[in-house]
């Protein structure tokens, strides 16, 4: 990459932070989840990590956040990795959902197999699935985002994670009912808690744009996590990130697609993460979310990246 | 009551259960409760307990079986029976729900309030409820239809509930997911282990049918429960019978409307409680059951008592 | 039926329209029903046939009013009565619906085949079935009606039929759903206008009244009906009664069955029949209705009387 | 492109069509559509045409075929072309269905508001939108395909359509639920003819693969549309795109967006229509359907194509 471009990279994201860091509160955070409410609401960082292995950041892109779902991508790309017995996807679907993210009727008209990862049933059971390749399903990905990262900061807000937990009631439903359905083999309450800790993960825009430039390279890590490696193969990469594109933004989805058109996952905790593939993956931060559970800045940010780069895949 | 009449119903009694009693196993037993399936399957017994304070009885009807879901009449009872503030009512509706019994489709569709007190869903709110009146719901559900029957006799199988316990990932969910909408107010394990509980009370068709003719006289206990005192008013009891017609079959109220005419709950024991209002209570028991989950050989029974005595309120 | 007796019936129903009659107007009317916003609010009428062969009525009682649904109760016992080859039942359940009464999602989920035929959906294959067995459906209902009731008054309102023809497209989807499904056979608009059309059939509550006492005697007509014969067998009766408590009221069938007691089904023009074995009928007549499409001051007297008359079943 | 390109892109098709043209039945036709089951089941075609205005084809490639869903695209831009009061998407959603093509369910709990314009309901309301923008939909979208192909070709199977209107049972359906919501303002059984007429034009891999580039073009037509022209703005376009990509191929567009990579979108007819941005438009056509719907040769096809291309997007 030429100093010109990376240049205007910078100079991208700085402009992108003058033009949609929030002068106040905007939208509005979970009030299920205490500890995010107490996130300074105009907070604002972004970060761009390059297949070339550069990365540009601006804002408040070195202060950790709450990654919530965004551990989904992780947490799926880690089964997957571990997948020998290929059996994941017996036991969930890859298809949108087309309803709320936590929404019990699908799984009961469809037997207790969750139609994604991405909703909250499906990535129950990509836990379920961690905790029996290897146990400390929560461990697992926490050393794996490290290790993605090339970075020791990513860690897991333990206090939020308890506060989280005592507000599970959904997702003991949820786990409950995937049990009676035989699809979580694992103690019920100990998938729910590492679930919760997964969610639970503090990074920082920079570190999680480093952790997800596989995505964006057909596997292959970056050069921040050390000797060269596969996270995982080019098909298993294409896969998430088809997946990532049609159920990764809740309910908001084909919106996504269409405002950025790039696959991406959001989280509850403000936070979107975006792949652009053969280019480089994109983290936003900002706490103040829309109707649907997205950050609103963290949005309207991407639309414009995407846009100025002319990133989109359509 | 006359020795002529006498004599006819105890005839008639005898003659259902030669007419009814299976030769052998007939429809189905609950594969999620084990303990059931070790009943033997030509157990046939039937009980009448009429207003006027005399009961008899036939077959099987002293030999002790899972009363299950018949002990929602008596929680729902003791419930609204204690219920000073009137609020039991705000927490769980009184409509048919036309669902199988334990959807929780109902329940999202309709913010966590349950249709009726004898689906799962409103029986866990209902345990709920005794819970927070006076504790230990099973135990003062246990005193309930042991007082009701006069009979020290009544008592909690706690095998059989450990048993159900443990495969109870359904009612989990179920209990977790009312919680969520701020509908079950005590622990949530602790209310399943408590519904559960009063499930696996052991009654025979003669106790049973004692307990239940309070429900057949405005509310009034037998003279078998000491000195006579009212278990509600003839309003509540109303209430209650209502309820029974309209719900107490789960997905086939409707046709033991027609057949029988009477208000009655099923148990997956295999029990049925009938009650013919003014007249007196009729209990039987057979352990196969049909598709709906009601106990073949006892609803065959209930229709030609019905019939033959001219009780159906049609 | 003694004069005291007689008297009192009288003075009772007198009672109930000072009691009930409506000061203005009070509930609301169905918007989607133009003619019926027009009725005059304070109307009240109310009428009890007996099984003896006595009239009472008070009130507005003898004027003709739009019998909308209730007319379902009137083609559905034509359709049995002339259903020799015994198929009705196969296309239409009688269990409680548990849903709004022209929902298309059991529909959808139970394969085209309705709850019950006093929702929408049933009473339109009951329609189908009326037109298969002889056509012109509409006019075999009147002249049931008619026959029923011994009067040549009952008519339809062509003028209020072609009205809601119009705003039909919740029933012409329905039936076309139903169509698809194969449960549906005549042509599809055909089966919509004569559904329309014996919905609009107006009658006073005095010859609704005499036209229901074959409910409350075994399928017995009453002497107003000509030479005695008989609309139904007592089988058959029983089961129009067992389903018109379970599904009778649309979503407040079983607060109106601990309310009333009874036996009964409401109609969006405000009139509501309740049936009495053994005893009689009473038709009850006010258009202000509730949230759940029930007439408001008709749902309370009928409450008053069956508690002075001591007739509730329950 | 030079020749050798252009002799690989040839090639490779001819290559595609030895692979995957079927020796026999595979899959199956629609049952409701009584003409697609009288195609030759061993039919194959595929053509690319590119936005530098190459065209390259090989097996049936100038067979017409029942284009039957693909017409979904064609109609939607067209509406939105017209769409100059921007009303279009407040009558339509954009999001993922997860769930079959044609229920009723979600159109009952959003209200009459189709999650997207390719479900049925959804092409109705997009139907309704040209009927009343300028007339005669039908007969705007055929001139729309000629017109974008460059082609006389493309017409109307008048048989074929009158065939599907007779069993169209489940369209008027959802047109009359759609109406009763307010959401469909021509006359229903029209808008049903016309949907159902501009799902029966027949048209060649060929030529759809030629109207299809705008699709990859940012709106632009290419060189056999006459003089240059836009069909629709870039950004419409990239709207468009995205909505294939999520909602293209019914229930399983997580699949092929993980398989082929590429907005597509599907008939039952068949034929698959997939847009390369800034590559071209790909038309394959074999007309055995899988379990969802799509064709297997042809979405096998598909994918190959795009990954001997590398032109996924993921």
């Amino acid at each position: 990459m030429t100093t010109a471009v990376a240049t205007g990279m910078q100079e991208l994201l700085e402009e992108l932070v003058v033009a949609h860091r929030p002068r106040g509160p905007v939208g509005s955070v979970p009030a299920s989840i205490p500890h995010l409410g107490r996130v300074e609401p105009t907070s604002f960082g972004i970060a761009v990590a390059t297949v070339g292995g550069d990365v540009y950041a601006a804002g408040d892109s070195d202060v950790p956040f709450s990654i919530q779902s965004i551990s989904k991508v992780f947490s799926l790309a880690l089964a997957l990795r571990q997948d020998s017995a290929n059996t994941l996807w017996r036991r969930v679907l890859r298809e949108p959902s087309g309803t709320a993210f936590n929404s019990l009727v699908q799984l009961e008209a469809e037997s207790g197999i969750p139609r994604n990862p991405f909703i909250n049933a499906g990535a129950l059971v990509v836990t379920d699935v961690l905790q029996e390749q290897r146990g400390d399903a929560r461990g697992q990905v926490l050393a794996f985002v490290q290790a993605l990262s090339g970075s020791s900061e990513p860690a897991i807000d333990g206090a939020a994670a308890a506060g989280e937990l005592e507000r599970s009631s959904r997702n003991l439903a949820l786990a409950n009912f995937l049990a009676d359905f035989g699809n979580l083999r694992c103690d019920v309450r100990q998938v729910v808690e590492h679930y919760v800790g997964h969610c639970s993960i503090t990074m920082s825009c920079r570190d999680l744009a480093r952790a997800g430039t596989f995505l964006a390279d057909g596997g292959r890590v970056g050069p921040w996590a050390g000797e060269p490696w596969s996270a995982l193969t080019a098909e298993q990469t294409r896969r998430i990130n088809s997946i990532m594109l049609t159920c990764g933004l809740y309910d908001a989805a084909g919106e996504f697609a269409y405002r950025v058109g790039l696959p991406g996952k959001s989280g509850v905790g403000g936070g979107i993460m975006a792949v652009a593939p053969g280019r480089g993956t994109v983290c936003v931060w900002s706490p103040g979310l829309d109707a649907k559970g997205n950050s609103v800045a963290g949005a309207a940010a991407l639309a414009d990246l995407s846009s100025h780069l002319g990133w989109s895949v359509f």
